[in-house]
């Protein structure tokens, strides 16, 4: 396990010189209370904007402490982290989200503005301070308004706590932080999202591997028919691709995660399988794949074995699925010892299946099932919420809406106004828990026009749900996109996915005997997607499309759990809006 | 006095169609305890981002209401404006200063980030609610950041008290903001400019009049050598020129304001002489000049006469001053009735002096004197503060230091932070009072270093105070700029202006008899200004170079008078930071 070939992502120092006073106090100090082994992580973080060119084309992007993508967190299961935020831009506030860690007892510690936390202004600090608690590939990134889009991300892996084995071997690992990048601003993109008429923002620019691509060339340029100029493989390190170093022979695991603002990707390595082992911090039953598909807010390891012809290099691409592509492959290369890095692959890169070869995503997607011997969902639910997921048109504005109402997050972070029952923060009246028998989601909306809403699915504590979520068709006739919901706080088993409206005879084809869990999972075009979640962490937890236009035009739902038994809330995490004037004037 | 012919300008509404609910209750309520006859006028506004075309060119500009420049405030001496400012961006913060408003008693409402107030957050309204005192030319723009670079400003016009009387005779005004406009966005202004190496953000692209303004064409475009381009007179409405339609033989007022992000502005008027009888909302002694400098933050009333060729129309030019000028002349025309407003001038514009010709600016500067019969100052000064006005190199870093400190704003407001004794919001050594004996203004700095800090000078209550502002050489050899500074809170007499090192033999050249009250107030290349006033506004003031970009390299200082003596400041102007904890704790 571990590094064996100069394998890691070491973060790169910012080139203009900037010194950061960074003091990262890192496996010093042991947690009182916490476990033998386990340890505080201590790391000082600033957010700024910067100039960085993703694909060798320079704009402004959000970074931490002068690196694109931010730093990577390494931390052991039990470990306590502890990120003291500042914030270094100049009129914006910043949260960070730590995807797929659960924040069991920290809910203020989600890093969602508006739900759990107010943000951080410019020049105040946040500390967020929560438990790993479970080993996996996870990530983290802005959750306000189009920051992830604007770059602020990074990734966070948990290692096995010392005496615990990994149920497969490897000799090494690299990490893969997938993204898109556009030239347009995140800060213009948001403004076209919410301008009327509507501005769609288009396809990305590029594809990044670790925050890396390439725009106006390409590495497989000798193999295309076009005139496409070759990309360089050195010379500017913000762009450059990270070659993946291996010995022959060897096992290693690639943690694969997507952070992308729009893309579904595909993954494939030139002449290798990938034996998928793990799915948002969970382990699956090992399958072979020759490719994967892997959506916004999934991540997975997978293990390649490197029994090819050590004297050649082998392609590592992505590609665009489910939109028509307009964004060239992401490369970067698979180099063998002792052959040279800077030796380009013999063959021509992977062909990715078609982008609306939507049986090829979902043969991937229903080959994932917990490994044996994983916990089993429970046998019967409380609750189903069915959550029919469309496109319409608030008052001129193009929205997404869930049950026709479109998310429209309140200046109070719902953690706080639930907490001391505030009546004006947000919607009191629960959202609908099913949309319309009539309702046709193979055709475009027959009344597009929906609400904003700010509405809590207010769940009992322990409960176990059931959701169903429902894609239909867009405003379009016959358009229906991919969206990956992810639901924060908790994994949920996904018990199947299916084909038009879900109906009872669907019941019987769900999965209760080794679904995977997961934080995430994609609802396929035309169909749905049944998940099984047991609502056993007190807080209020988003739950939403993780395609981040998507969500700031609506497409969100917030549940909320035991609130009321949560105690000792930071109250910095809530010192804004109607909770801040709670504190204020000293009624509670 | 009031519209003759057609004169005011009249907010356009938004042309994309979106409804906004805005509801102005306008000269309906008396105010309790206010003088008979003065109103309480409210507005509710939203402060957001829109596409918008100032110069024909489609960019992201902010604006109120759905309107670029914001809507104008129109008041009668003595009312009270209430503006319900809500916060429609999505992950900014935002403030708006009312540019020459005194705020006597209101200090909070000053709308200057860091120093009066909390930001308002995304989804959040601040109440500013103020007394206009005296009749003037006034405008209002943002204060943070660089939002008003971003175009979130509009005008603020006070009409006398009923029964009171100009000293001058008009039978209608017009209003002329004026402002410039980069093509690069205020944020990545902002990056740039703080950003090591250093990015200048260069010259804007167009000069504006009431926003509107030309790019890559003229309308003067007959008169040039190049190959220039027509501009359309009529097509786009958000970059069409304003036409001022006149009736021949009248006198019309023209309130002449810049929100100009950089430039300095020569306005002149083809074929008429202009009658300043105003400057910063206070009466200067009629004086007439062909054409007229104005700097940023400066506002003046002008009176022109319509005794020319009525069969003919005549420019209205406004270009740049004190930069070698990249930015073409703004253009309008000034239209005699009966003659078409789209016939174009038949004389060439105005041909504006030469940019480094400042013996012109001077010459401007010192004609403008306070109507005879003004208040004078007093004779004598408690406190003398002599600020040097350098550039300079922090860590890399290219700044704007005063007598060597770069102002850092604070995370939480100084208003806060002083009236409740808090020891860390704050450098609490007082900046110096002077600057070294052998420093040479004429020459770049021999050590470039200087350190940024947040101290305050920290003013006696009805002291009568000083300021000599000094200009030096900037870091390049033989540069010196011109500063325009601008005082919160207060107006002060210009006492004068003089060449090089101010000293002991300049004491007597200034003038005590008839020196002019205003707020803002410029520095010439390697000169200096005097400048006294009398701290009699209980509060915190920024005092600083109305340059935008240069107040975010740190051109600024901070003044604070009898904050002791306020009670009631509103909470929730200081809800964030330290005064946010402190409130939340109850320890007040």
């Amino acid at each position: 396990m571990g590094s064996l070939y100069g394998s890691l992502v070491v973060p790169r120092s910012r080139s203009c010189g900037r010194v950061f006073v960074v003091v990262v106090f890192c496996c010093l100090s042991f947690l009182i209370g916490s476990s033998l082994g386990s340890k505080a992580r201590h790391f000082k973080w600033e957010a700024e904007y910067m100039f960085w060119s993703p694909d060798c084309i320079e704009h402004v992007v959000m970074g931490i402490n002068g690196q694109f993508p931010g730093p990577t967190i390494r931390a052991t299961a039990g470990d306590t982290i502890v990120v003291e935020l500042t914030n270094k831009l100049h009129t914006e506030g910043v949260v960070i989200h730590w995807h797929g860690i659960r924040q069991f007892g920290t809910p203020w510690a989600d890093g969602t503005a508006s739900i759990s936390q107010c943000v951080i202004n410019p020049g105040e600090t946040f500390v967020y301070r929560f438990k790993v608690d479970k080993a996996g590939t996870y990530f983290y990134h802005g959750h306000y308004g189009m920051q992830r889009s604007a770059g602020l991300y990074g990734s966070l892996i948990v290692d096995l706590a010392e005496g615990e084995k990994e149920p497969f071997h490897y000799d090494g690992e690299f990490n893969l932080l997938l993204s898109d990048w556009w030239h347009q601003g995140a800060h213009e993109q948001e403004v076209a999202l919410s301008s009327n008429p509507f501005r769609w923002i288009g396809e990305p620019q590029a594809l990044l591997i670790n925050g890396k691509g390439q725009y106006n060339c390409s590495l497989a340029a000798h193999f295309s028919n076009s005139s496409s100029i070759l990309c360089k493989l050195r010379g500017n390190e913000q762009c450059a691709p990270q070659i993946m170093h291996v010995l022959p022979n060897k096992t290693y695991r690639l943690r694969v995660t997507s952070t992308t603002a729009l893309a579904s990707l595909n993954l494939a390595i030139g002449n290798h399988k990938m034996v998928v082992v793990e799915a948002d911090g969970n382990y699956v039953q090992p399958f072979a794949v020759n490719d994967m598909d892997i959506y916004s807010g999934e991540s997975y390891s997978v293990l390649i074995t490197t029994d090819q012809d050590p004297s050649m290099n082998y392609w590592v691409s992505i590609s665009v699925r489910g939109r028509l592509p307009k964004t060239p492959q992401g490369l970067t290369i698979l180099n063998y010892h002792p052959t040279s890095g800077s030796k380009l692959p013999t063959l021509p890169p992977p062909v990715s299946p078609l982008w609306n070869d939507y049986a090829h995503s979902k043969s991937f997607s229903n080959k994932i099932l917990a490994l044996m011997g994983s916990a089993k969902p429970p046998t019967n639910y409380h609750r189903r919420i069915t959550l029919l997921n469309t496109q319409n048109k608030i008052n001129g504005f193009t929205k997404w809406s869930i049950n026709n109402i479109s998310l429209a997050l309140p200046a109070t972070p719902y953690l706080g106004s639930i907490k001391y029952g505030l009546k004006n923060a947000f919607d009191h009246q629960s959202p609908p828990e099913n949309f319309p028998e009539y309702y046709d989601v193979m055709k475009p909306p027959v009344n597009p026009n929906s609400t904003q809403g700010s509405g809590v699915y207010m769940l009992g504590l322990n409960s176990t749900v059931d959701v169903i979520l429902q894609n239909a068709n867009a405003l379009d006739a016959n358009v229906s996109e991919i969206h990956p919901w992810h639901l924060h706080g908790h994994d949920f088993w996904v018990l199947g996915y299916g084909e038009g409206r879900f109906s009872k005879k669907d019941e019987k084809k769900l999965n209760l005997k080794n679904p995977p869990l997961r934080n995430t999972a994609v609802i396929f075009p035309y169909g749905w997607t049944a998940l099984r979640f047991v609502a056993d962490n007190p807080g209020v937890w988003a739950f939403h499309c993780h395609i981040e236009p998507h969500l700031h035009m609506g497409m969100g739902v917030v549940f909320a759990e035991g609130v009321q038994y949560l105690k000792k809330i930071p109250r910095d995490a809530l010192a804004c809006g109607l909770t801040g004037k709670l504190f204020m004037n000293n009624k509670n």
